[in-house]
């Protein structure tokens, strides 16, 4: 299998217009030939490293090991911030020190975390100081897909940024949690999961409430109310969400980040 | 030419915002290691259906023998709607049964249709109901890319849906049909084929009418007007287009889908 | 080494929804099996050939030896412009004649420019006069990628179209430039290079003011001013660049292309 192309991934805020994302994937395809590259997002909001540390735990466990992310969701370009490589399974992540590998590391504390010397793997002709993901990540992680140990990158850090996420509580058997992420449907992704529902309870007969709105039951796709109705179900990464069918939530119901959601046992009419 | 890399499309509307489409590529990359993967779109209209047969039937031909194109516009996610996978030619379709392969079947009737046993080819670990895409048709077109053959992946379907799609009519040397579509441009696309215009008339002739437009003779190129000017000509896909030179046809005239187009015969002055 | 798949990237203005980009790509894979196609921009500005020569510009040093970059912002298709191949170092420039290459011609001039024998090479079932990116550039991409020497691809042309672009001027240490790009953060560009201003000069003690704006010296990363602030840097292709650190400067400071850019030594107080 050694002869299978590696595979790339690069989530950025860059977005698709201009030609950032285009110089790290040279830079890539020039310092490890054959390289298969696959963007995860650039359009994540700009310098919003918690909706990237959500894009980035909703996709990585769906990649065949040996696959370097890299992450250039980096609003301290410039600053002395380190750069981290760290092992996640048969998987490596390169991103900033700002937090963006929280989720995945609270899911899989992260193995073998290094701060990279970037002088050491910078492009040797780097021009200004603000784009490390081209000048400095790229190299690094055509480094990984040629062969380099993390070990080589660098020192395990003194500390590593982690994000407080709020968690969802339990009490009495209502959940109260609050929405995290709204993505490109406009649909509401809340830090409710599965675990923190009474297992004994049946999903239907659970009530669910998103900010100052009545939901219903949890059901279980899009399609289980009527076109332009609203309704919970748990998605596709099995985290409670509030959505519009044919719509989108955050429009319709005026929904925003940090909105309050409670799943409560139904009360009896 | 067995080594050569497989192709694989995929046709949605998630949009590049979330973490939908890469996971899919994840699931595929780890099942069929190697692959190409060609986006097709990922922006076409929330749950728009006829768009999205638009769209891949436009670009269908040009792609090699053995590609495997994975068309997740998807509103019954969740529903018992099954996952069709069809030949056309030398290449296969997988998507739901909900009328998006309906404009390829009307050029040249799919053969080999089955309907997804989707128990035997989803991943086993898949998290709820709303994400086929990523669960059931990634892994079936992996299925299909590594050697299985469309007969295992299950029965021919009792029936296929297809959409209704308004045909041009052609009387008395007058076409009438109505915009189909509408590109990023904001071109307008009819419905009105080559083979619906009487061949012994001279495109110069002609006058096309769009909406409450006159538009004037059909020509060969945008160039062919002063620049902000309207003008009707057979675009790439040899389908009559009302454009505007530099600029956007839908806003500059106000057209919109099923507005009306007719193409007569030039009025002696 | 002559096993590696060879790259192949795309810059165009057709937006990433419809199905253009992709029916140059299904070209590309049929003609070119293995071939690696990196999307540069799908983004630029409808007809904006400027911008399309300034990203191109941008990103080409960074790809590998071998390279071809297909450029479709191509206001002119249908009309009798040329299409031309150009060598750039190793690298090679499909382009239509129409300014596109001016920057990467002003840095290096482009050697065995030809312009195409588009009879030859053209698809041999295209339909309509409308897409030469498929039709016509896909399948020159394609023959040089698979052995077809650029000479082979048709005559020198008698001349080239080059856009004239304003140069900025140095006079008494004070540099007179204009904004040339704004990207997709709403960074504005400007013509100003390194090699403008005088070194003997330490930035801290230059002044940058931007249309209207006084905007301050000249900083080494968007974190060297507090939130919402505006600064100028040279950015990472080298260039003066007027920002607003994590907002846009174009959207907070109004500026516009073609707005003046000035840098002067520090007046004293």
């Amino acid at each position: 299998m050694a002869k299978l192309p590696r595979v790339v991934t690069l989530l950025t805020d860059f977005t698709a217009r201009d030609g950032y994302v285009a110089s790290m994937k040279g830079v890539l395809l020039s310092r490890a030939p054959g390289v298969t590259i696959v963007d995860i997002s650039h359009e994540i909001r700009h310098a919003d490293v918690l909706a990237g540390a959500y894009v980035l735990d909703q996709v990585i466990d769906y990649f065949p090991p040996g696959t370097v992310h890299v992450v250039v969701i980096d609003p301290g370009v410039g600053t002395d911030r380190h750069i981290l490589a760290a092992r996640y399974g048969g998987q490596t992540i390169v991103a900033p020190d700002n937090g963006v590998i929280t989720l995945v590391d609270a899911r899989l504390p992260l193995e073998n975390i290094v701060s990279v010397r970037q002088g050491q793997f910078a492009l040797p002709d780097r021009v200004g100081l603000t784009f490390d993901g081209r000048d400095v990540m790229a190299p690094v992680a055509a480094a990984l897909l040629t062969g380099t140990h993390i070990s080589e990158l660098g020192p395990a850090p003194a500390t590593c940024k982690l994000l407080e996420i709020p968690e969802a509580r339990s009490t009495d058997g209502i959940v109260r949690g609050e929405i995290l992420y709204i993505d490109g449907f406009g649909n509401c992704v809340s830090n409710i999961a599965w675990r923190h529902v009474d297992k004994e309870l049946s999903m239907a007969h659970l009530h669910v409430r998103a900010g100052e709105h009545e939901i219903g039951p949890i059901v279980g796709s899009y399609a289980h109310v009527q076109s332009g109705g609203p309704l919970a179900l748990f998605n596709s990464i099995g985290v409670l969400e509030i959505a519009v069918n044919g719509g989108s939530a955050a429009e319709t119901l005026g929904l925003k980040l940090g909105d309050p959601v409670v799943v409560a046992p139904e009360t009896p009419a």
